[in-house]
């Protein structure tokens, strides 16, 4: 496994450097703008699309910047990732457009939508039992048996500086911003962000999560790592247990802020995207623009990452509570 | 009421001339592409995102063009639509771009978001009883009294050209296609759309209605104009009673063929985009890629028009059957 030291944080020069291995291969998604959204909030919103990212999320960014920087013979040897979400499906993707094997590791209840993606993509998957096996232990073994390079969803150099590069970009498209808003799970995301809008000027940095998984808010608060129990939310993009040692030291230097917001601010943002921008958000998608929605974001000029679209049509009509009558 | 002869088609020239007036004010929607897409029906196919475009529908096109070629002293009077759907929210926002009053009449029992979303836009609303005055009749009267021009849904050249103007910027993007599949109304849209695509080279042009208003098709069959009764379908906007007759003789002229598709078949196509694309369209904006999904296209290079995203998320669930468990 390729492993970068922590003794110095992630750099500008690594996320541009992942710019420039993504170049041509990454979607430029949109940043989109609405006149109501910004009359609601009194302020210029700049929202950068990630839903429409390959792979439908900023995952994609990551994983691909991770396994470009892998040498021929450790791409030989293929790659491994623990995931039942996005992460998986990104690292498939960027799997076969490398033409190497990859291994993904989800629990047998995964819904069989996610599996179905994750194997659309030519990608191989191994299956354990949540309540009795460790995935990170099963992961491990797999990739110490094939020599396959683990790849880590947040807590991993190279995919932090890809996830950045989705700011790089927006920057470039909105112009200065006072504000920018990422939703928080593991930090690989608001890590690589914060890294790209801190060089960027004075801009204000503030991460997203739900309500029942505030984790990182915790740990901001108190210095040290707080470990939760799996939260119970909608937002299944921010069910991460604990933030990762690299994140958590960039994050210490670089975010500002943690918000919370609930599972029924998370909806009302979905059903806003779906109503007003006519996109689709995923729960966790949705929670930058839920906390701006709710007024709590300062600044005249706000950047929100909308981080990905990854949710069925049946479950946005569960989670939105607005399906009934069947047709 | 301005109203051009009809003893001439509309011509290519009239829609290059209303795409110079549309210049800067539409919203250049993208064109999006779908690897799943097209694997699933063997050819590439290119969708213009008019769900993106300003009002939610390509209708800003046609009616922004009819407001922007009357001179000072007619728009002073303001204009006047029937329209409970995308004409009336389209024509609202024209006029409140040049400063100037529009009413829209609508039924008494039209949806009260789309009543809001006219007067959001700060057009006054007129209602009737559907099932007992005539809203043609209101229409012509409260535009003699107010000498306020009306501006007709389809069948008027200057909305023609204007919906024209989408079907320009796809072939910009896409190149050369051999077919265009587009909804079909009261013919508006198509017959810019197939103006502008017969002027580009031998492009088969095939409109698309639902399977209960099939009165298009059937009057390209006869050669003459079918009337039938509000048809009972999902997609709102195609619930005409029939073309319109500047519309009919352009389509007569340039529309190879008409196809219907099932209302089942607009949810799946709905459900499609909304999990692959990550895009919301509302029931007529997706019957064009219900054809295509049905493997009814020939070609190799396919356009569409996605022609509007008007649903709300409620109505979204119900339509797809699948929304149940409140959260």
């Amino acid at each position: 496994m390729i492993r970068s030291g922590t003794a110095s944080l992630l750099s500008i020069d690594d996320v541009r450097a992942a710019a420039a291995r993504l170049e041509g291969v990454v979607h430029r998604t949109p940043v989109m703008t609405s006149r109501t959204l910004d009359e609601r909030v009194g302020a210029r919103v700049f929202a950068k699309a990630e839903s429409f990212q390959r792979s439908g999320s900023f995952k994609f960014r990551g994983a691909y910047n991770s396994v470009a920087i892998l040498d021929d013979e450790e791409r030989g040897a293929g790659v491994v990732a623990y995931s039942s979400g996005n992460h998986g499906q990104a690292l498939a993707l960027a799997a076969s457009l490398f033409g190497i094997a990859a291994t993904i590791v989800m629990p047998d209840d995964a819904p069989s939508i996610k599996r179905a993606a994750v194997e659309g993509y030519g990608a191989k998957v191994v299956t354990y039992d949540r309540y009795r096996e460790n995935r990170e232990e099963i992961g491990a073994t797999l990739s110490a048996e094939k020599n396959a390079v683990l790849i880590p969803p947040f807590d991993h150099r190279p995919v932090m500086a890809g996830q950045g590069t989705a700011t790089l970009e927006l920057l470039d498209s909105s112009g200065p911003i006072d504000t920018l808003v990422v939703p928080v799970g593991g930090g690989g995301l608001i890590s690589g962000s914060a890294t790209a809008a801190k060089d960027a000027g004075d801009v204000r940095v503030i991460g997203v999560e739900p309500e029942a998984g505030d984790d990182a808010r915790r740990s901001l608060a108190t210095g040290e790592i707080v470990v939760i129990e799996t939260p119970r939310t909608i937002a299944d993009g921010q069910q991460t247990t604990s933030v990762g040692e690299e994140t958590f030291a960039v994050m210490q230097e670089r975010v500002d802020e943690i918000l919370t917001v609930s599972d029924d601010e998370i909806c009302d943002a979905m059903v806003f995207a779906f109503e007003r921008a006519k996109i689709v958000l995923e729960p966790s998608g949705a929670t930058g623009l839920a906390a701006i929605l709710r007024g709590s974001i300062p600044g005249d000029r706000i950047g929100v990452i909308l981080s990905g679209g990854n949710v069925d049509a049946r479950r946005f009509a569960e989670l939105t509570g607005l399906g009934s009558a069947p047709r």
